[in-house]
């Protein structure tokens, strides 16, 4: 359920997407809510986080965000910006809302331009107009028109109790392929939008979100590759009724937040392309939190490691290769490394264990790999894929 | 044909293949060789990488090398340690060679230790040396008995005249899955033995091999996976009669040996697990060597370019993608990239190209991706393959 004061919805715009798939989404607040954002860190960046840079720069408070699938318009110079901030221009006119007031994202095929009828266009929005609403049944016509590869929607909400009064979150999100945080700031390559009748002001929210994030999305890795594309935006409307958090009552919201953004993000790692199993790695007892998340980053990202858990095979040297190449200075001989529910090395030396059970656990949907460095005491998890013919499939023939 | 002074051979030893598949090869000089070596720089080292670098520390100048492929001795401790020592020692003794004066290498599976047999080992080893010599066979041996995963013999051999006498230089390396250099120094995931009858002291050699190495086995990737075994060692014994090089004869041993290693680095590549196609990567007119080194890297260790490249797909999406990842500022305005023969982006902007032509120049066995920066002069080309069905099942059932 939607929280207070958003409508959101769903069309077939015929902007990105060609047999009448639904390809452009609205999430729509009833008044100016508090907004945060992450971008990618790409050089390379798509027309709508160009715009959405820019209009970040003059105001903090949006009314709502439009978002298209199919076509990423990236790399389409300024055509490219033009037709972003006219799609944002027709939908605040005939919605009746302020100029500058919606922020706008994209996803799918670099270097093509968004198929732009002006004829048409406006009529569809009117469409959308009429249709939009807080029905479950908008809620998943606005989730289907932001993805592409992705094989399931990827919706999370929340509901917590703070200070007597009822606050909602609610998330959905987009990945696939292309999936790996930046180092620097936040990055994966995804959309997310996430939607709170919570009462937050500006620089409040944008910290929430950028701490979440480093938990969440930037731990999350298909293939190491990053897009040009990637956006996560936040509004937070105040329509709860409950007011302004107290300090009890925004940690209360952060918690629900957190579990919020780490639920999206896995889902994302779980429907990475052609990906059979889910996994989530964690390095244990490193020096440095940087630590364990550097070297669970390069496990997370390693093909041959990524083909291993396809092929449900406890390859633990993978696991002591992947880290090894990382700058982290370990001690082997105290490493400790788990695959599914396999102890499969300890103090420097592999471990004897029958390869029936470790291929039994390995065949799970869901894989846990451990590598405990007992050398200190910070942890870090990452969140991944495996590697499957499937990924080799969808990749070669993306575009056609 | 070998440089002079060289014996090479190869056995089945029985010490990490089954089957009788020949595991074990022996490089030979037959006066002791100046010795120039390169090693992974992965933080786990296996054991024969730590026992060469102890013998480093104590000699300069080496009698050959002993290799063994099948079985990694890495992860392997003390034991380990103990085990590349007794095999030097059996080969020393009955090739009747001073102690310390071999050094080692081995490749195949993490955390198994070497079968070794201390009946039966130094007899296979006394067979060896019966059977050792210079003959082609005898070349062809030795390489088969390095070799894991590769689907064919990588050997280059050169021949230079030099102040009117002939050196020559042979090579051979193996390579396959796990292949990515490590910007730390050296690293490609490989073993490589480089054997000349050129008359040059140590630290000429090294720094000659460290040159080299950064222009050719530096720039292969296949999966952007390191190991825990590579190694490159170049034996220079001075047989060839032709003396101390002067300057200019040094300058043309140089270009011969930059020849070779670029030749076997490219075969390396040409021969990634599951590839079906050799790529080169090269990034022009950026400001710095190292950042057209940078992008050419991180489009050749991406998954979602190699899979397009598998799909013949003239995506220069993804290349834009990658190169935008690096932390190299580049302006979008005035990239052009070709793929294969396609133009496919000049200035910022898509050009139209004929998806069938696409298709069908990067059906062909050998792709040249040309990423233009357009905003500076320095170069730099990149080895790499596709990533094909073949690279997750060959890497999905790797140890079995």
């Amino acid at each position: 359920m939607l929280p207070k004061g958003f409508k959101v919805g769903g069309i077939c715009s015929g902007l990105s997407k060609k047999k009448r798939k639904k390809d452009l989404a609205l999430f729509i607040s009833d008044v100016p809510a508090s907004t945060a954002c992450i971008f990618t860190q790409n050089t390379v960046k798509a027309a709508p986080v160009l715009l959405d840079i820019e209009r970040l720069k003059v105001g903090n408070k949006f009314l709502g965000v439009i978002a298209n699938s199919g076509c990423a318009n990236a790399c389409t110079g300024v055509k490219g910006l033009e037709d972003a901030e006219y799609i944002c221009s027709v939908c605040e006119n005939i919605f009746g809302l302020d100029s500058l007031s919606l922020l706008c994202a994209s996803t799918g095929v670099i270097g093509q331009y968004l198929n732009i009828s002006k004829d048409a266009f406006p009529e569809k929005i009117k469409l959308l107009r009429y249709s939009i609403g807080a029905s479950l049944k908008n809620e998943e016509e606005a989730i289907l028109a932001i993805m592409t590869t992705d094989t399931f929607i990827k919706k999370v909400e929340k509901e917590v109790i703070v200070e007597g009064g009822k606050i909602r979150i609610w998330g959905c999100a987009k990945g696939a392929g292309m999936i790996h945080p930046n180092l620097h700031g936040f990055h994966a390559t995804m959309l997310s939008f996430i939607l709170t009748d919570a009462d937050i002001e500006n620089t409040t929210l944008q910290e929430i979100l950028e701490e979440s994030a480093d938990k969440s999305f930037n731990c999350v890795s298909i293939d190491g590759d990053t897009s040009t594309n990637d956006t996560v935006i936040v509004l937070a409307n105040g329509q709860s009724g409950v007011g302004k958090l107290s300090k009890e009552g925004l940690s209360i919201f952060v918690n629900a937040f957190d579990e919020l953004t780490l639920d999206l993000a896995k889902s994302v790692a779980e429907d990475g392309e052609g990906a059979t199993k889910f996994i989530e790695i964690e390095v244990k007892n490193a020096k440095t939190k940087k630590d364990a998340k550097l070297i669970a980053s390069t496990i997370a990202t390693s093909p041959l490691f990524k083909a291993a858990m396809f092929g449900s095979d406890a390859n633990w040297g993978r696991v002591i290769a992947a880290a090894g190449r990382t700058e982290v200075d370990f001690d082997i001989s105290k490493v400790s490394i788990y695959i599914g529910d396999i102890h499969t090395f300890k103090d420097g030396f592999a471990l004897k264990f029958s390869e029936g059970d470790a291929k039994k656990s390995l065949s799970k949907k869901e894989i846990k790999v451990i590598m405990d460095l007992n050398i200190g005491s910070e942890s870090s998890k990452y969140y991944t894929c495996d590697f499957s013919y499937d990924y080799i499939r969808i990749n070669g023939d993306y575009r056609s």
